[in-house]
């Protein structure tokens, strides 16, 4: 079906091809990655990108020996491909199938776990210098997009590379996007590079160059005298430069020919390089490359349109996109801040309405934060709508930043309790955790989609402090319909149903699951009390101590861990009653969650209504 | 007694002031600085430094309406003098004196609250975006350290503002130092700048470009004349123009004519520019000069001499400084990281022995977990020193890059526990809280000195995940002393005093509070069980369900949070006994401790050895 990669068997088969064998090859994978990402959706544009470029790196480095880390690691499926990983394409992403990030556990020849943005030049470093220490011999390689190059971490690690010149290629993948379209001051610098005529001089004399290289004993003077003449094509790479990088490029990463050489150049320089590739983000596919956002992480689509299939229930992401409209038609003083996510966290439409409102500051969450800070000082009103996950780079801002200081930013936190599909480096479990120690901090959680608008609102009026809205990723469960509350007392929690004997406290979305495991209980003739906990910090302490007096069963639902969580503070409360009150924590164990389906990771841990009911039925 | 700060009454004295006057008013703060904080302790080297820079802001903004953001804020001294605050002093870093950083609540001349590096610019980007938004008309200044412009979130605040081009000035005052000597790609590039001859080609050349300026009508053109007429100056500067900011230096921070000089040409500048001054950290006071890294951050010390009291006692830092060297001796694939603190870890001697196995990232506690986390996919076993406070910064990376990867990775972390003076945003109460809740992570914590040595030697060789031991500012208690426990049994707890009825489960030099509180207890003929909680996680289960067996009152001490701590973990594994099992948590409130001596606020927090005893005593 696939006539050379059909005949692919290991990656030394590489070396061995023709250029002409390789393009076959790079058709090949190409069509594999998108009939094989249509069926089970994936990353695929980012993918797409990459296949000479990856190519090119097995074409001149020895996979057995030699490491790639890969930044963010959705862009590694050409990689998994060509390392004997082709035949679980099938059960990408789903439980216990093939990861969508490199793993070490997976297979040895990925040497570092990627998944949040801007850790491959530190780890790749790391590699580094323990080759140098054990007196090694092998080349490391960090991959990294010019969005994962906004990241501030990414730039730490540039400062500590230039001045201890550690032997390290760097492959700045130049797609101009990072998920949506990138934005800073090194975007705009990297742009002009593009368009400098040294890019396609450069392409004409590389060849040249090289040709004049003498490789053998006077490798070092050769080289400088490379360096020279490359400096003369590149002088607008001075940003690396100047930092104690060389600078190669900028040259198209989809032509493996020059690739090759430029890469091989690269491995005979003694010191850190960056190599500056473009990239087009989707290559191969015209649906991909006329709307990279969208093919970027997908799901299942039509092959032949493509098209995915119609998803009718609104998610939690276009409520709060809509429901900030709103408030920003209203409120003048509202403004948004994503942190390269415009698409993800539903802030589209606010983007373009409020261009002036709207602070796309890049994959740079830390900045985000504080930026935020500094807004609040001035009565400015910021909403930082950010993942769960991504939050935690932000933590000692969000600490340090805004809670020391009781500033009102709101955290409109998405993607909060399992991701699925993205795995360990994508759950966001830990939020309520991390959250909760901080001082000043109101945390509050939804029960339904509708009721984020009102919650949003309530949030953005409150003013005495910082506010988390913590929602999860998709909609409502689809046989459930609640009437969201409309409007909020500080603390307060919200009785959704009437019962004896146990009381499910839930958060979040938990709290459909609990409705549910009500329906269950109740033809067991059990009838628990359902607690909307809309407020997980601070917590409705009179309603806790109504429910300890009249001794009910305390059960907590929450898609967090359960060290740290909601159910534990609860736990932490009532320890001081005379009596004791039982109390069962539900939510997620001392481990990492993989990847697989929501719904079947739910039901691993419990979470699913048919487990919670489980539990009660256990206890009583 | 100061002829001229005698007679300074409010900011708007400064403009008055002829240049003599200033350059005496220099003098005269810097006595009063040298004076007062060799009284008081402090921050002396890194005020001594910009005395000029902070007379020359005076001179040139308008306190009444501009706004200053210092990062970090240990140069914010000669600020506070002249804002109302000379008279307070003598409280400095005192419980309810002046605090050492800017505070918002301590006057309306402090914008922003600062304490962590590197918030600067994203806080004053903030407040001028809150500016331009409102249509308001006022400046924004963010004084930043070369140093702290080698963390990650000043750049990702650079790209945000070269992207946006939003009016901002940034003083980069390059003293060539963070807290140690300073290190980087960057750093590398600042002292290219600082040697070049437009340096002083720029000195003698500013008085003449800036006679040539016509302000008015055709602003805009004149001042592209300049900035052509600069930038020819100074290419150097290239790395900042890049990124689209303006570049303006170097130029001396003492010099207050030339400084006033290019404030006025950056305030004129309509989008960002940085200028870039060259200071010296310490001036004015020889002992300062010859050793700023003394003098960063200092207790009180003899004026004449330099000196400072001798301190008999062995630090925890100095305890695991040399328990690295001994065990870097027999183990040579151990290796130390820090960030920009190889003074405050106790790993200066570790460097000069082991230059090769140490790295010092600059301040850049995010590339430095993930670096660490990189040489243990290798085989080397880093040990990263790091404050509680500033690990805050690299949450993600503990998580995402090394407990997900359950890589053998050691975390030393210093100054866990309330750090005392410097107050509300060094204290280093969250760490149990944050690391707590992370899968894969075993945290242990020491309950003396001595104890640190044998228990790092235990962490660097256990090989099964990461370790974390925390451990506190200082020493130990006086007037105790413990034998250290020379093997570790995984997760298991030592019991230092058999007693009947409670038993305390302290954490760390709690341990040592604890045992005093028993001797006070014991003359009241109360006589507890006293356990040295060594493993916070994972806990001593046996141990525990032995306490509840023999129905113990149990009370915890630890100096962290209450929410998330040591506490809670074990009351959350007692609620699944059958019977009530009485804990009571001993630790810090959901409040943000402000600064003041650490027995100070032990005592308000009844941490102290009576607290911890008046509240056994309240229990029974």
């Amino acid at each position: 079906m696939y006539k050379i990669l059909d005949r692919y068997k290991n990656p030394n088969d590489i070396k061995l091809m023709s250029l002409k064998e390789l393009n076959y090859l790079s058709s090949d994978i190409r069509e594999f990655l998108i009939e094989s990402v249509s069926k089970t959706g994936g990353h695929l544009a980012s993918n797409l990108g990459v296949v000479e470029l990856t190519l090119s790196l097995y074409n001149v480095f020895d996979m057995e020996k030699d490491k790639i880390v890969w930044d963010v690691g959705h862009q590694s499926y050409v990689h998994k491909i060509l390392t004997y990983r082709r035949d679980k394409f099938s059960t990408l992403k789903k439980f216990q199938g093939l990861s969508g990030f490199p793993k070490r556990c997976e297979s040895k020849y990925d040497c570092f776990d990627t998944g949040h943005s801007s850790t491959s030049i530190s780890a790749a470093l790391g590699i580094a210098r323990a080759r140098d220490l054990m007196k090694k011999d092998f080349d490391v390689i960090a991959v990294i997009g010019d969005g994962a190059l906004t990241g501030g971490m990414a730039f730490e690690a540039l400062n500590d590379l230039g001045f201890n010149k550690t032997k390290l290629i760097i492959i700045l993948n130049d797609n101009q996007m990072s998920i949506s379209q990138n934005v800073g001051g090194l975007s705009t610098y990297l742009s002009t590079l593009r368009l400098d005529p040294s890019y396609n001089r450069f392409k004409n004399d590389i060849n040249n160059t090289l040709e004049k290289v003498v490789f053998g004993k006077n490798i070092v003077s050769s080289l400088n005298k490379i360096k020279d003449g490359i400096k003369q094509m590149v002088v607008p790479g001075m940003f690396f430069e100047e930092m104690g990088i060389k600078y190669l490029g900028p040259i198209d990463g989809h032509n493996i020919k020059d690739m090759s050489k430029v890469l091989k150049m690269a491995k005979e320089i003694d010191g850190p390089v960056i190599i500056h590739a473009i990239t087009q983000k989707g290559k191969g596919y015209n649906f991909a490359e006329e709307n990279p956002n969208k093919f970027h992480g997908i799901g299942p689509f039509d092959l032949e349109s493509g098209k995915l299939p119609l998803n009718n229930s609104k998610s939690y992401s276009a409520a709060f996109g809509d429901g900030l409209i709103e408030i920003a038609n209203e409120n003048q003083n509202v403004v948004a801040i994503t942190a390269a996510m415009p698409d993800g966290t539903g802030l589209k439409k606010f983007s373009n309405i409020y261009k002036d409102r709207f602070f796309d500051v890049g994959i740079a969450e830390q900045h985000g934060v504080t930026l935020a800070a500094g807004l609040a000082t001035q009565g400015i009103k910021p909403v930082f709508a950010v993942y769960s996950t991504f939050l935690q780079r932000a933590y000692d801002q969000v600490l340090h930043d805004v809670c020391i200081q009781n500033l009102p930013v709101v955290f409109a936190i998405d993607r909060a309790g399992i991701v699925g599909e993205d795995g360990e480096t994508h759950q966001g479990v830990f939020d309520i955790s991390y959250l909760t120690p901080i001082p000043n901090i109101t945390l509050v959680s939804p029960k339904c989609v509708e009721e984020l608008k009102y919650m949003l609102r309530w949030a953005v009026d409150f003013n005495e402090g910082p506010v988390a809205i913590r929602y999860p990723r998709g909609g409502d469960l689809k046989d459930i319909t609640l009437s969201p509350l409309e409007n909020f007392s500080y603390g307060k929690w919200e009785i959704l149903n009437q019962g004896e004997k146990i009381a499910i406290i839930a958060a979040g979305k938990m709290v459909q699951h609990s409705i549910k495991a009500k329906n269950i209980l109740q033809e067991k003739n059990i009838n628990p009390i359902i607690i909307n906990a809309s407020f997980i910090k601070p917590m409705d302490i009179s309603l806790l101590d109504d429910l300890c007096d009249k001794k009910y069963k305390i059960v907590t639902v929450e898609d967090n861990m359960i060290s740290g969580g909601l159910g534990q503070s609860i736990v932490n409360y009532i320890k001081d009653k005379k009596e004791k009150i039982y109390v069962k924590n539900l939510g997620f164990k001392d481990e990492f969650i993989p990847h697989g389906d929501v719904n079947k990771l739910y039901s691993i841990n419990n979470l699913h209504p048919e487990g919670i009911a489980e539990e009660i039925l256990k206890m009583i």
